[in-house]
């Protein structure tokens, strides 16, 4: 296992200590419980808070989206597995202002679970919590089923969105119908190259044969719809594009935001040339890019691959998108 | 060979479309010459030129830093080699406007070479041009054989003080010399875990066995000092800062940039554990962090591994560092 960390049942402990350090302009780790980071503009202003949380080994996901504008508070798990209900309910007392706190999330077993718990203890609190839980990944489950689908890089979207519209003085029932309508309206599917290894287990926790690639893949490594020849950019961007725009469907005329993440080990070079065939891609079926984000934005430790997800707008989602965010992973100005 | 690409000889052509789709509203290509990008901030108003230019692969290096108030033409090679003398004597001629140009590169043979022909070309125009070298891979030669050192990731800090020198209205002399102390104040050193590939190429260009890191390698997998057992990031941080700190001499009472990058493959969380340890190592000597960069600044292709550069400061780089940029590489508010 070729990694750059001390004690492999530490790589949280130490990474935050190492995140905090850099980011202290942005963000601040909690007094009481370190598994809370906090938006240094939290409580700048009287607002709607932001809470998400989810495992570790997606960075810049999910901390790296804490900050000016976006997320206000968020719950870190360990490697891959959901924060506990303590630190959920910990973010959700540390921005609630009074107007309520939305916590818009991935849709996973165990935050779903803690999330739960977290809403309880909020409540003996008086403190009013309402979700929006990301299902953005089409290859996880069928349309039929869409409630089962995962969340994957669409999350960056929806806290956009939350975090854009909170700023804007939103009331909570409006923070969370516009981050449930960027959602609705996000589609993304993943396609991995080459696994990845969660520290404290040491070996892959799953194999790509050299050649092929996994088309669907989830953010952990889950198995996508279908293993097959790897293909050329193109092509991929071909299947993949498909894929997101006949799921909703999106359509001529459509206007979107498309992001394209590397995985974690996927050079930037190789993301800007899966970009270029999206694009063409869209643009022959009469979809124009409003913008564009291409970049290691949603990762999985250091799996080879690519994810690619499509948002449809509209002037509401547009404001959203546009508003200048500070975070360590996604800045805009 | 597990890509996204289309044709492996055409992956810098490929990259660059990509490229110019999703930052149109920072960098264009020019019409002329397609392996070479220019600021959009580029003549906003008059001032001297920065120009740079380098191999591919190195993403966000090179293109990555042209924006505004930083470099405001980049000359793209071929993957990890030099852009012609024409690339480099187009850029020149597009960013003059007759308060000359201050041409900052790194030390590579190709790159002299091509630069000093695209500045005969350049004198023929009566454009006057300057050049910075850029050495601070301590690795690659002794402190007697200093101008033989190669350049590497401290070019970000040679960019950023010389194109936020020239935004303030200096002149040709006065970028020149910031730019110069910039790179002197600079030092670097890389580890290698594990190589990377040459699309066209098709297999590793060297090797690096499981359990080893490799010492002092350089951005294109150049041999580095030693070969040794792979280390705790501690252990790694300790021998890193130490050969760093001792070249100058860094001293108590300091403070410094520090910039880590992460080699392409190398996930984000090792990065800030590497950060933790290496703060915690300068901080042990009395050298104050005025501001630290982590992240994939200066990569190799999907080389594992990590580099670690300081800067010295004193007011005027500090001033120069402070000043807000806009590229896709480094955005600063």
């Amino acid at each position: 296992m070729q990694r750059i960390i001390n004690d492999p049942s530490m790589v949280v402990e130490d990474m935050l200590k190492g995140f905090a350090k850099v980011h202290d302009d942005i963000i601040h780790v909690d007094k009481e419980n370190p598994r809370v980071v906090i938006s240094n503009h939290a409580k700048d202003k009287k607002k709607v808070g932001i809470v998400t949380g989810g495992g570790s080994g997606h960075k810049p996901a999910f901390i790296g989206y804490c900050g000016k504008n976006m997320v206000d508070a968020v719950a870190v798990g360990e490697i891959f597995s959901s924060p506990t209900a303590k630190s959920f309910y910990d973010c959700i007392k540390a921005v609630d202002q009074g107007m309520g706190v939305a916590c818009l999330y991935g849709n996973y077993a165990g935050d779903n679970m803690n999330v739960k718990m977290a809403m309880e203890l909020a409540e003996d609190d008086d403190i009013e919590v309402k979700t929006v839980v990301a299902n953005d990944d089409v290859a996880s489950a069928s349309k039929e089923d869409i409630k089962k689908r995962r969340g994957v890089a669409g999350e960056i979207f929806m806290w956009k969105v939350g975090g854009a519209k909170a700023n804007m003085g939103a009331s909570l029932d409006e923070v969370i119908a516009a981050a449930q309508k960027a959602i609705d309206n996000t589609r993304s599917v993943g396609v991995g190259l080459g696994p990845c290894t969660i520290p404290a287990n040491g070996k892959p926790n799953f194999t790509i044969k050299e050649g092929t690639m996994e088309f669907g893949i989830g953010h952990h490594g889950e198995p996508g719809i279908k293993v097959e020849e790897l293909a050329s950019a193109k092509d991929m961007a071909k299947e993949m594009t498909s894929l997101v725009c006949d799921d909703i469907p999106f359509t001529a005329g459509d206007e979107v935001a498309v992001l394209v993440s590397g995985l974690g080990a996927t050079p930037v070079m190789e993301q800007y040339i899966f970009y270029d065939e999206v694009e063409k891609e869209l643009r022959d079926r009469g979809i124009t890019v409003y913008k564009s984000y291409v970049g290691n934005y949603f990762t999985s430790l250091e799996m080879n691959g690519v994810t690619l997800t499509v948002m449809k707008l509209d002037d509401e989602l547009k404001e959203c998108i546009d508003m200048e965010v500070e975070t360590m992973g996604l800045t805009q100005f």
